[in-house]
């Protein structure tokens, strides 16, 4: 009995690793989506956002067979209310990617984001990329070192966006306000898809050291 | 111990009502912020904000308690999850009537919402305001007939939304960029609000009916 509910655990725990690496990849995706104007991984996006959504409510209900039929207490309960925490990460970092990508779709022939602005943004998508590889990392290991490099890169994330924001509002834009409107809310988007890994690395810090973790 | 119990849940559910009121005060506050370009109240709101967080925390440790001491199964085990979903939803909304106020605090001495647009920002607002209101209803009472209206009133908000964002980009827009940039945020902050109020009464709806919420 008792070990086959570690095996539960450690089965969310799995879950939560792969879908982290599911959502990273969208987001990667969706970027490409963007910077050249793809309606075709655009699109792949966007339908696999509904089967990404669907596999995070299955490993929700199987957290909660678990908390009612094991009744975990201490750091076992924590850890499953963690993980229902960072499934919610999860379903929005996966709404951002389709959000990401049906800006792209919109845009399409074009891309949203002009030229001049393709670095600005290729760095924030980066940016998000290693923040949810250090977020799979940690929620899969434990590896509270990634955790301290996670806020650097989150800080990096804020200057990107200033930078963006910047641009947009230096006088000498030229690519018209629907381009500068989709860009100011890219931008928004990024930063999330930052904050929620950050969520989640902290839920982890915050179970193994007990330390509360500070909040967005 | 039953009976403990019992009060507990109702504690619960009675501290969530007032979370749900103290923000919603929150957001219209940050409303009148914006529209009237004070910085008082802004600073007010962005006060109450870390007050408010540090309330949330402190309901959700008790969730946690009773989940750790009570091992409620069933419907109280759901009733308590869904409960923590919702702080989570009360913490998001609290966080987006600060960015709204801090926006109404950087454009001080001017309103970041031109003359022109402020009746479609009051609408937002109120349409906001009224979908938090019956969130709190439907949390408080379990009134189901307010979810309808409630799913009437997020498609008022998307109609809304869509006429902010035709004024700023139908070619006569005079107000810069830098206003245009913050009301298309305000636009996406106000239609987050009216998320979350959704998310907290599909949470309910889904306790009393046992039928999967759609999901945003």
């Amino acid at each position: 009995m008792r070990d086959q509910y570690y095996e539960q655990l450690d089965r969310i725990v799995d879950d939560l690793v792969t879908l982290t690496t599911t959502v990273r990849r969208s987001v990667a995706d969706s970027t490409t989506a963007l910077l050249h104007a793809d309606t075709t991984i655009a699109e792949k996006v966007i339908d696999a956002g509904r089967d990404i959504d669907a596999s995070i409510d299955e490993v929700e209900e199987r957290a909660l067979v678990v908390l009612a039929t094991q009744q975990p207490v201490a750091t076992d309960l924590r850890q499953i209310v963690a993980a229902l925490r960072m499934l919610a990460d999860l379903q929005r970092m996966n709404a951002l990617a389709v959000h990401v990508s049906k800006v792209a779709r919109r845009r399409v022939p074009e891309s949203a984001v002009p030229l001049t602005i393709q670095p600005t943004i290729r760095s924030m998508a980066s940016v998000a990329d290693s923040m949810i590889e250090k977020a799979a990392r940690i929620v899969g290991n434990r590896d509270l070192t990634a955790a301290a490099a996670l806020e650097v890169e989150d800080d990096e994330m804020d200057r990107l966006r200033a930078d963006l924001f910047r641009v947009l509002l230096d006088g000498s834009w030229e690519h018209g306000m629907e381009a500068a409107i989709d860009l100011a809310l890219l931008g928004r988007y990024y930063e999330r898809l930052g904050d929620h890994a950050v969520n989640m690395a902290r839920r982890v810090v915050f179970l193994v050291t007990g330390e509360l973790p500070v909040t967005n």
